[in-house]
């Protein structure tokens, strides 16, 4: 029998898969669960977006050019403009989700065993991506006590090597919720300048920032045009996570050139989605300001719930809509099973993702959890409570 | 400025986008172009396909099951064994079009370097999996002489290496219109048995057989449950290109799990996509038998009006929509950028597809075009003719 690659055995599985039996086996027993655990949220997508592609009248789904058609990216670069950034359809490559958009920076920028220096806990499919890539991610840790602020950039300057290619921030982020400051961005920008690396911001979550802070992009950095790559999506934003839209955004050339020749050999992003999703472009801001309304009221509940738990420690989100918690426990990969496997309260009980799955030191956040906040304040009410009460029996 | 990848140096351009200036410049000039040189057809895509999503009910577009959901596997499941394929809906894996199941066929298998032999001319975006895969394409080729038939399996033999991994088919070819015999499977069969060897059929023409002739799958073959691979698409069985919808198949659990880590880290295929294919496995027989009588026709005249030109060598295609035809030119990458630049018959010119970037062996099929015949029939033969009084005003 012929084996598998060394790179597919790497690959690693997502981090809430072990659990999935877990659940399955607790909804067998009758019990309901709150998924606390997904990057999927219950929030509408805008009516516009949905009936743009119930009113289509194609009669050949076909294919559009590789890099997104051109309609489509000229009312993105619009989008962009309105929010600050300064950028022409021709600097956009229209993505399958924000995911191939990180698949193909990494693919253009970086070869076997390059490095990239992410600051940790981060989105875990970083790691899949890495590994699909054949290229290292470095981790620098940020602190749960920081609020997971950006790590001292003297941090950064010591991971730094001839193979490192660029430094990934998200932001805000998944899993912390961190927003960065202007001069974070700044100190970031000032070090890959420095040493000729490219700074790529996930800036999937960039609509959704609290309490009167406003999202600094890579791209509004004057002088950084040679260094920064952007990386969006539709999926958070609207709530169309399955349209599978994302886009990479560059003011570097080579590196569009490049990407482009990546998006080429897929031919094509897909077409409804595209159609639902510049249809999208048009939602009024009244949907995004009840959505921000909701995601604060949501992160407000939880933070205060989580907080009043003896023994938690919450980091509080600027922005995004996860947060990470600490518990006191000793592994919360036991405890996030225990929850599904032995506890309820009322036939009740919750899914989290333990968080050492967003950490690429071992050993790391092994008593952190992350907890998405896309379930309306009754159900996190209750999550919350849930948590509570298994704390108080959970031994480890 | 930091440097892109040596990956995405190496990554080819699409043979086509060559030619895309010379084609906007003859449009502005005025003249019409019939294109030959793309794969999307102009057959309508089924109605049923198209009024599915126009009839949807959601109201949030989410993520479906990152291998796909499970309703639409276990329905294409059906639709193989009415094809006498015998598997289940966890043999499949629902992927982003044929072009990411490739992706991660490459990448599930292959390490850096490792290699894959594939007959040439072959697929020309093959190259482009490879480049971002890190692996080699040795190419066998196969000669318009025969049709291109299957080379003698000797010279795969003589190919083989210790970082062999894998024999790529494409079954019916593009470019060639080549339908691979029951006998030429086994060949292939017993070779990737005796070298421990994967199996790829890139199966997505297997809807377009013709002259009778019945299309035999590797999945089809009793003993290459472990070795066989294949790669389907709805793109062009229900001329709906721009889903992106397709799915990696295998009865190799090992390869079927490691394809969902890398389904995993991109989440989901596209939602609305994977509502239209679900409906269109219920296209009825009729809409098929209409499609390919279609193209036979098409073949037939295209076939036809090329022999009649002097000095012109043509394959008859027993399937997919392509045909190569060797012309008496010395490099027909000249000769079609001559076509749109410098010739026309009353206004009119064609774009063709140069075939040289069909194959991987330097200097082999120059003098070759490969012709889609995506056209109706009398823009076919409008398009050939333009060929014919082009040839014979030509000079090298
Ligand atoms: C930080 C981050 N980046 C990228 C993605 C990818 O999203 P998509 O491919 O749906 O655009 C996600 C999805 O959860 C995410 O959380
Ligand atoms: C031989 C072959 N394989 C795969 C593909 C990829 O098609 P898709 O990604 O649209 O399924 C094509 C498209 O032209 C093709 O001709």
């Amino acid at each position: 029998m012929p084996t598998i690659s060394k790179k597919g055995q790497l690959m690693p599985q997502s981090p809430i898969r072990k659990l999935v039996p877990y659940a399955e086996e607790a909804i067998k027993k009758g019990k309901t669960i709150y998924y606390l655990n997904i990057g999927q949220p219950d929030i509408k997508t805008p009516k516009i977006a949905l009936d743009a592609v119930k009113i289509h009248s194609l009669d050949i789904l076909a294919y559009t050019r590789s890099e997104g058609s051109e309609d489509y990216r000229k009312k993105i670069a619009n989008y962009y403009r309105k929010n600050d950034i300064q950028v022409n359809h021709d600097d956009i490559i229209v993505t399958t989700g924000g995911s191939e958009a990180l698949l193909f920076a990494f693919g253009s920028i970086m070869d076997m065993d390059d490095e990239i220096i992410i600051p940790e806990p981060f989105y875990a499919n970083y790691n899949g991506f890495s590994t699909a890539s054949g290229v290292n991610i470095v981790p620098v840790i940020s602190k749960i006590e920081d609020n997971f602020a950006l790590p001292p950039i003297e941090e950064f300057e010591k991971l730094i090597t001839p193979k490192t290619k660029a430094i990934l921030i998200c932001n805000p982020g998944n899993p912390t919720g961190y927003l960065y400051s202007k001069e974070e961005i700044q100190k970031l920008a000032a070090i890959v300048k420095k040493h000729d690396l490219f700074l790529i911001a996930d800036e999937v979550y960039r609509e959704f920032a609290y309490d009167g802070n406003t999202h600094y992009s890579i791209m509004q950095e004057k002088g950084l045009e040679d260094y920064a790559i952007m990386i969006d999506s539709v999926s958070k934003r609207y709530s169309m996570c399955g349209a599978r839209i994302g886009c990479l955004v560059s003011k570097n050339k080579q590196v569009i050139q490049t990407v482009l020749k990546f998006a080429q050999a897929r031919l094509s992003p897909p077409t409804l989605a595209q159609i639902a999703s510049e249809a999208a472009l048009d939602t009024p801001q009244s949907y995004f300001d009840d959505v921000i309304e909701e995601y604060v009221e949501r992160r407000n509940i939880l933070i205060d719930e989580l907080s009043k738990i003896e023994g938690v420690k919450v980091a509080k989100p600027k922005g995004a809509f996860y947060c990470i918690a600490e518990l006191p426990v000793k592994n919360s990969d036991d405890f996030a099973q225990w929850l599904l496997e032995h506890f309820d309260v009322n036939k009740e009980t919750v899914m989290v993702a333990p968080a050492g799955g967003f950490y690429s030191t071992p050993g790391v956040g092994l008593n952190q959890i992350r907890i998405a906040y896309v379930l309306n304040k009754n159900s996190l009410i209750k999550s919350v409570n849930i948590i509570k009460e298994a704390l108080k029996v959970y031994k480890d």
